[in-house]
C-alpha cells in the first residue's frame, strides 16, 4: 500500500551519503511511520565519475541541476552541498518551480533567510532547516510547532562543538593551544579553525534561533560575538574554584520588546542543564511563559546525526499539509536591538592586584560609582599580589565595563579586568534559572 | 483570510481553564502559525453553574456528552478531565464517531491505549497525547517525529517531579519525611504521596515510553518499580562521595531485541546530562544509532505547562495530514520481555561490616563468584565497624543480587546491602554515556 515518493539531493558529501543510507535502512520505519517509501531519483554533484555509492541506481548521480527543478515527480529536495554559491541560488529556483526544499545549511539559511522564506510563502511551498542547527537535535521543530503558544522570551544555548570540546579539555588541564589541536586531530575542528573559535559559527545558530524564536529577522551582523581565543587556565580555576564552568554561551533575549543576541564565553553554575554538556555536544534552553524552560541537548555535528535531522525534514514536508505544518516565513514584526551595554546579568572578573591595604575597597567603589554590587569575591593569595575573583548581582553589561576600564586604571591594578556572564542557579528547588 | 476551527474540552479543571487561556492569549500566534483560529465551542463539566468562565461564552458548559461528540462541525477534541471512567469511555466514541483527540491522561493511554490506538487507526483520525508523559516536554513529538531513522534502544528519564523534588531536598540535608512534607506544603505531593514515591506515577509514563521509542506495545504489568521510600542520607551521602547523586530513575532497554522496563533509585554520575535535574523537573534521554542521544528536560507537570503540551498538540492535529504525521498505531511488533535478572549496569552498595581482618576478602569473593567485579570502593570508618561503599564493574543484575544476598549472610555484615545501578560517564570526551 506504500506510496512511492521520489525525491533528490543538492550535493553527496559526507551528509548526502548518510542520508541515503538512513532512507535505505529506515525505508521500513518511514513507510510505517508515514505510509510513504521515499526513494532518491537524483543526486546532484560535480562528476559523477568520482562519486560512486552502490546505493544509488543507475543513472541517479547527475550534473544537470535542470534535471531536477524540473521533474514534476519530485515531491522534496534536500540541500545538503553547503556553502552559499550556487546553492542558494539552486534553493530559490526550487522554491520558484514550486518544490519544497530541506536545508542543512547555516550559512545560507543566516544570510539569505529573509529571499528564501518569503519565495517559499509567495509559492505555497515548505522550506525547512532543522539540519542548519545543532544537527539532530531538533530545536526548530520544537520551537515552531511545540511552543507556539508558550512566548518564547529567551533563548540560551552551546551551539558550537568544537569551542565546547576545548573548553571541556581545558577543564581536564590542558592549555588552549593543545586542547585546540586536540580537536583538529579528532576531527572536531578544521585546519583553519577561526569560524568555530571566534564565535562566529555560534552567532550564525544564534541568528537563526533569534529569528525562529521572536518572529523577527536577524542576521549575522545583528549578533555580538566573542570566541574563546582569550580564555586561560585562570578563568577555569576561578570558575571551578566558585562551582562554575566556562562555556561559550550563545544568548537571545527579549527584554522590553527589545532584542539582544550575542556569544560570549560565559560562567555556568554547575547545577546548571548548560553545565553538563561535555565535549563536542550541544544544547540549547528555551524559556518561556507556559513553559518556564525546556532544554534539549545532543551532538551538534556529525553526518548521520546532520542526516538524521534532514530525512526528519523530509518525512515532516511529506506528512504536513499545504506550506507546512507552520506558515514558512515566522517573521511577523521587527524588533528594535537593545542597545549594546543594556543587557542586565550578573558578572564575573578576576583582577590581579598589588596586595596593599585598601585595594579591596578602591575596586569596590568604583564597582558602587556605576550601581554595580558584589555578590561573592574569593581572594587568592600570591607573592607580594593577590588575585580577586568577582561575581556581581545582576547589573547592565555597560556599567560593569565602565567600571572595570576604571579599576584597569588604578595604581594597584596589575592586569586589565575583563568581565564575563554568569548563568546562575535561581534557587535550590529546581523551579528555574536566570 | 483565518479559518475558524470549532474545538472541544472534556473537563474544565486546572488543565482546561488554562487550555482556553492559553487558545484566547494566543490566538494570533496560532493563525500565524497555522492560519487557522481555534475557539472552544463545548467544554463538558459535571456541573455548569459550579464552573463559570469568563474566557467561554455563553452555553459553551454543558453536561451533554452527545452534544460534542454528534457536533459535525467540531474538528478536534483534548479529553483533560483525568481518570479512567468516562474518560475511556468517551475517548472511544469520539474515535469511532470520526473525531480526533488529544488526551493528557496518563493513566488512560498506559492502560487502554491498545483500544483506543486500534480504534484511531481503523477510524482513520489522529489520537495525540504528549501532555500525557512529562507534562511541556514535547518527548513524543520528537520521539515520532523527529527521530523516526534513528533506532532508539534505550530511553533514560527522570519522570516524576515529586520524587526529584524530595531526593533534591534529601541532597540538601533534608530527611525523606521532612522533604515529603515540604513536597506537599508546596503542591508538588499529593496527601496520599504513594503512587509518586512509590514509582508507579514514573512507570506508567516510562511503560507510554517505551510503547512510543519501540514500537511495542508495554503496559504497567512490564514495568518493575521501585520507588524512594528506602532511599536514605547514607545513600545520599555515599553518592556525593563518588561525585554522584541518587535520582529515580527509569529505564526502557533493547537488549538482543528484548524489551527491559523499570523504574529505580539509581547513581548518577556528577557530569551526567540527568545529574542536573533538579526539583520538580523531568528529562528524558533518548540514545539511538544515527542521533547518539538526545535529552530533552523541563517542568513535568504543572497546569500551563500541560496545556501547553495539549494546545501544541490540537495544532498539530489540525497542521498534519490523514492519520496525522504518523500513523496511529505505534506497535508493530511484539517483544519479549528480558528476564529479570538479565539486565546489565554498573551497580553500587553499602555495606556495614564488622571492622575484622579479612572482611573485604570475604565480599570480593562472594562478588567475584557471581562475575562481578568491583570498579571503586570507598571505606567509612566507624567505631568497631566500617561502611563499605561499593561500585561494580557492569554485571548482570541477578549475579549482582545473588551476590549481595550471600553477603547479607556473612558473619561480619551488620545490615543486608541492597544494590542501585550506576549511570556513569564514559570517559571525558562527552561522546557519550553508558
Amino acid at each position: 500500500m506504500a506510496v512511492d515518493v521520489p525525491v533528490a539531493l543538492l550535493g553527496y558529501g559526507n551528509v548526502g551519503s548518510a542520508v541515503a543510507r538512513l532512507l535505505e535502512e529506515g525505508a521500513d520505519d518511514i513507510e510505517r511511520a508515514t505510509g510513504h517509501r521515499l526513494r532518491i531519483v537524483r543526486a546532484l554533484v560535480r562528476d559523477p565519475a568520482r562519486e560512486r555509492d552502490p546505493l544509488l541506481g543507475e543513472g541517479v548521480l547527475t550534473t544537470d541541476f535542470a534535471s531536477i527543478r524540473d521533474d514534476p515527480h519530485i515531491a522534496v529536495v534536500a540541500e545538503v552541498m553547503g556553502g552559499l554559491d550556487p546553492a542558494g541560488e539552486y534553493v530559490l529556483e526550487l522554491l520558484r518551480a514550486g518544490k519544497p526544499v530541506v536545508s542543512a545549511n547555516k550559512q545560507l539559511v543566516a544570510r539569505r533567510g529573509a529571499e528564501l522564506f518569503s519565495t517559499a510563502s509567495e509559492q505555497g511551498v515548505q522550506l525547512r532547516f532543522e539540519a542548519s542547527v545543532c544537527a539532530a537535535i531538533p530545536v526548530i521543530k520544537v520551537l515552531r510547532e511545540s511552543l507556539v503558544v508558550t512566548n518564547v522570551h529567551r533563548v540560551l544555548g552551546i551551539v558550537n562543538g568544537t569551542t565546547n570540546f576545548i573548553l571541556s579539555q581545558m577543564e581536564q588541564g590542558a592549555e588552549y593551544a593543545g586542547a585546540l589541536a586536540e580537536a583538529q586531530r579528532l576531527g572536531f575542528a578544521e585546519a583553519d579553525p577561526t569560524e568555530d573559535v571566534s564565535g562566529a559559527d555560534a552567532a550564525a545558530k544564534m541568528a537563526i534561533l533569534a529569528t525562529v524564536a521572536f518572529g523577527s529577522r536577524t542576521t549575522l551582523e545583528d549578533v555580538e560575538f566573542e570566541g574563546i581565543e582569550r580564555v586561560t587556565q585562570e578563568h577555569i580555576r576561578a570558575a571551578s574554584e566558585m562551582e562554575m564552568t566556562v562555556r561559550l554561551v550563545g544568548s537571545a533575549t527579549l527584554v522590553d520588546g527589545k532584542l539582544d543576541v550575542r556569544v560570549q564565553p560565559s560562567l555556568v553554575d554547575r547545577h546548571h542543564p548548560l553545565a553538563t554538556v561535555e565535549g563536542p555536544f550541544n544544547a540549547v534552553m528555551l524559556q518561556g511563559d507556559a513553559i518556564r524552560e525546556i532544554t534539549l541537548e545532543g551532538p551538534g555535528a556529525g553526518g548521520p546525526e546532520t542526516a538524521s535531522a534532514v530525512v526528519a525534514d523530509m518525512i515532516s514536508v511529506i506528512g504536513t499539509t499545504g506550506t507546512g505544518f507552520l506558515q514558512n516565513d515566522a517573521c511577523w514584526r521587527t524588533l528594535e536591538r537593545l542597545p549594546r551595554g543594556e543587557l542586565r546579568s550578573p558578572f564575573y572578573f578576576g583582577v590581579e592586584v598589588d596586595d596593599q591595604r585598601g585595594v579591596l575597597a578602591h575596586i569596590a567603589q568604583r564597582l558602587a560609582g556605576h550601581g554595580v554590587s558584589i555578590a561573592r569575591l574569593v581572594q587568592l593569595q600570591g607573592e607580594g599580589s593577590a588575585t580577586l575573583d568577582i561575581v556581581t548581582h545582576e547589573a547592565r553589561a555597560g556599567a560593569v565595563e565602565t567600571a572595570l576600564s576604571e579599576i584597569a586604571k588604578l595604581p594597584e591594578t596589575l592586569s586589565p579586568p575583563t568581565a564575563m556572564p554568569v548563568i546562575s542557579s535561581r534557587g535550590v528547588t529546581g523551579m528555574g534559572w536566570t
